[in-house]
C-alpha cells in the first residue's frame, strides 16, 4: 500500500513530506495507523547528524498513538481497531533481559531495530521508485501508516485522545518512570530535577505523583518557573543566581534535625555531563541517588571523586523511565484519563504532517513543550 | 595511668615505642584494653603521608579487639569485662543517618573523630612530657590501653580469640559487608572481584556465603590465585594475559541463552580509577552493579560514559561494608565461630608491639595478607 510520511531523507535537511511504499505486515507484525505522533529531540539528534548511529533515508518519529489495522500470522496480543502506543523499547517477555524482571531493557529485536530494519532484516518502507526507506527505534510514527513487531505496541484503552496519550510513548513515561521505576521515591522525600523541558515537566509530575515533600526545580531559564510550579515544582533555583549550585542545594535541603543536607533523589534531564556531576554531588551523604535521563552528546563522559560513592551515593540511568512498555504504558494511560497525571498543557502546538517541519523550527527556538503532528 | 604504644610521630618515619598517658574515661567514654590489633593499609596511608587529613602526632591502629577496663558516666551498653571490637564507623542509633535505616554512615562523632580528638574535643593520650597525641579514626588501637566513646564499641561474644576477631574490625566486615549490604548479592549471582588482597579474600567468601554462582578474580599477580580460590574463587582472570578485561569478563560470563553477558556484581579492591572503570563497565547491561571499595589517591578521578548508567548499571561505593557496627559486628563474630567464614588463614603474621614496624614491611614486600600485632 501507500502512505503519506515525513522522509529524512539526509542529514541536516528538513524532512520531505511525500508517499511512500509500505508492505503489509509480515509473521509477528502489526500494521498501525498512527493518528498523532509527537516530535521529540531524539528525532532532532538523529536529523541532525549530531547522532552517530543515525541513518538514512530513513522515516523518524517515536512518539504515537494509533489503531491496529492489519496483523501477521501468529499475532494474538492485538487485532484490528485495537488502540496502541508504539513502543521504542520493546517488551517480548521471553529475552534473558525481560525475564531478569531487572530491566525493562528487552534485547529480542535490538540488533535489527538499531539497524533500522524489522527483525527479519528487512525494512517495509520504500520509494515509489522501490529503494529502500529505513525504518527509525523501530517506530517510525512520521508515516501515517507503519508497521511494527507485536512485541513492539502497547494495547491502551479506545476513549483515550491520540493527541494527547502520543507522549505516553516517550516523554511522559521516561520521567514518570525515572521517579517511580528508577529512582523509587517515597512519600515526603526531597528530590532535585535539572533542566525543566519536557522531560523535567514529567519527572516533576512523578514526583508529585509519590509525594515527594521537596521538588527543587533547576534551570538557567527563568521563564520555565511558572510551568514547571504548576506541576508540583516547590522550589526553583537559577544556576546563574548562586555561586555554586551543589552548596545551595544542600543548603536549602538542610533542617534543623540534619545538618549535613542534600537530596534523596536527583535527575539530570539536561544531558550536559557537568550538570550531571552536580546532580550527583548534591545528593545526601549516605543515601542519595542520581539518575541520569539526558542523552549526553557522543563521546562526552561523566566523572566524579569515587569518595562521592564511597560515602554512600549512588549513581544510576534510566531509558524509557525503566517501563516495561506492553505492561506499564496502559496504566500510564489510565492515570492520565483518571486525572492523576497532566499531559494537556505540555501538548504546546498541534501541526498537519505537511508543517511537521514547523514543530523542529519551535524546538529549535525553545517555543515549545511538545509539538504534535495530526494525522 | 600509662600505657604502652606505638607513635606515629611524624609522617614518613617508623612507629616509636614507648610509654604513653592516657587519662580514663570521660561521660559516655569507655577504656578498652587492646588484646590484638591488625596492621592496615590504611594506617599506612597515613603513615606514609598519603592522606591530606593525616595529622601527628598519632596513636594509628583501628583493626582492634579487647576487654573493657573501666566506662565512664553515663554508660549503659558495656560494662568491665566485656569483649569488645572497636568501630571507626561508629553507630548512635539516633543521628540522621542512623535513623535513616539507609546508612550505616553515622555522623554522630564524625568532625571530632576527623580532628583526631574524642567527641569533647580533646585527647585523652598525651607524651609523658604532657603534650598531647591525636587519636585515629576514634580507635588507636596500636596503644595497648585506649579509650573509646560507647557509641564506637561492638559488644561480643567471650570465647572468641582476639588475634583473629580483631580483623572484622575493618577487612573481614568491609569485604563480606560489600557483598551483602551493599550489593545484596543473590543466590546464582556471577561476580567479578578486581584485587586479590585481604578486602578482596574477604569479598570472595563473601560472595561465597551468599551462594554466587560465578565467582571471577582479577589480579596481575598469580600467585594470589591459589589463596583465593580457598576463599571460593571459581575463575581467576589475569588482566596482563588478555587484550581487554572487559570483554574477557563478558565472554566468560555469557551463556547459550544469555549472549549479552555481563557481571552481575563486581567490586573494586585496588583503589586504581581506571579499574573502577572497567569494573563497572564489565557488568550486565540492564542491571549490573559495581561497588567501589578501594581507597583511590587524593584527587583521581573515576569516569565513564553515561551511556554505561543509561543502560541499567549502577554505580555505588561502600565503606565498613555497609555494617553498623554495634549491630551487625557480633554477627560476624558469630559467623566466624560458627564456621561460615575462615580467617585464620588470612592472619599470616603475629608480632608483638615492639616488632610493629616489621608488619608495614611485609606489607610493603607484599608478603603479607594480614599481620596482627598481639599485646
Ligand atoms: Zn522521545
Ligand atoms: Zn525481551
Ligand atoms: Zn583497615
Ligand atoms: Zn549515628
Amino acid at each position: 500500500m501507500r502512505t503519506r510520511a515525513a522522509v529524512a531523507v539526509q542529514a541536516g535537511k528538513p524532512l520531505e513530506i511525500m508517499e511512500v511504499n509500505l508492505e503489509g505486515p509480515r509473521a509477528g507484525e502489526v500494521m498501525v495507523e498512527i493518528r498523532a505522533t509527537g516530535i521529540c529531540h531524539t528525532d532532532e539528534f538523529t536529523l541532525s547528524g549530531a547522532d552517530p548511529e543515525g541513518q538514512f533515508p530513513a522515516i523518524l518519529g517515536h512518539e504515537g498513538a494509533g489503531v491496529v489495522v492489519e496483523v501477521g500470522a501468529g499475532v494474538t496480543s492485538v487485532k484490528p481497531g485495537d488502540h496502541v502506543i508504539p513502543l521504542y523499547t520493546p517488551e517480548c517477555r521471553a529475552c534473558p533481559s525481560c525475564l531478569s524482571q531487572k530491566t525493562n531493557l528487552c534485547t529480542a529485536i535490538r540488533a535489527t531495530q538499531g539497524q533500522g530494519v524489522m527483525p527479519d532484516g528487512t525494512s517495509r518502507f520504500s520509494t515509489l521508485d522501490g529503494d529502500p526507506i529505513l525504518h527509525y527505534m523501530g517506530c517510525s510514527t512520521f508515516s501515517n501508516y507503519t508497521v511494527l513487531p507485536e512485541i513492539a505496541v502497547a494495547k491502551v484503552r479506545q476513549d483515550a485522545p491520540f493527541d494527547k496519550i502520543c507522549y505516553i510513548g516517550c516523554g511522559v513515561t521516561t520521567g514518570i518512570g525515572a521517579v517511580i521505576n528508577t529512582a523509587k521515591v517515597e512519600i515526603g522525600a526531597k528530590a532535585v530535577v535539572f533542566g525543566l523541558g519536557g522531560i523535567g515537566l514529567n519527572v516533576i509530575q512523578g514526583l508529585r505523583l509519590a509525594g515527594a515533600g521537596m521538588i527543587i526545580g533547576v534551570d538557567l531559564n527563568p521563564a520555565k518557573k511558572a510551568m514547571a510550579e504548576r506541576f508540583g515544582m516547590t522550589h526553583f533555583l537559577n544556576p546563574s543566581e548562586v555561586d555554586n549550585v551543589v552548596a545551595e542545594i544542600v543548603n536549602m535541603t538542610k533542617t534543623p534535625f540534619d545538618q549535613i543536607g542534600g537530596a534523596d533523589y536527583s535527575f539530570d534531564c539536561t544531558g550536559n555531563v557537568q550538570v550531571m556531576r552536580d546532580a550527583l554531588e548534591c545528593t545526601h551523604r549516605g543515601w542519595g541517588q542520581s539518575i541520569i535521563i539526558g542523552v549526553a552528546p557522543a563521546g562526552a563522559e561523566i566523572a566524579t571523586r569515587p569518595f562521592q560513592l564511597v560515602t554512600g551515593r549512588v549513581w544510576k540511568g534510566t531509558a524509557f523511565g525503566g517501563a516495561r512498555g506492553r505492561t506499564d504504558v496502559p496504566k500510564i494511560v489510565d492515570w492520565y484519563m483518571d486525572g492523576k497525571i497532566e499531559i494537556d498543557p505540555m501538548i504546546t502546538h498541534t501541526l498537519t504532517l505537511d508543517e511537521i517541519n514547523k514543530g523542529f523550527d519551535l524546538m529549535h527556538a525553545g517555543e515549545s513543550i511538545r509539538s504534535v503532528v495530526l494525522y
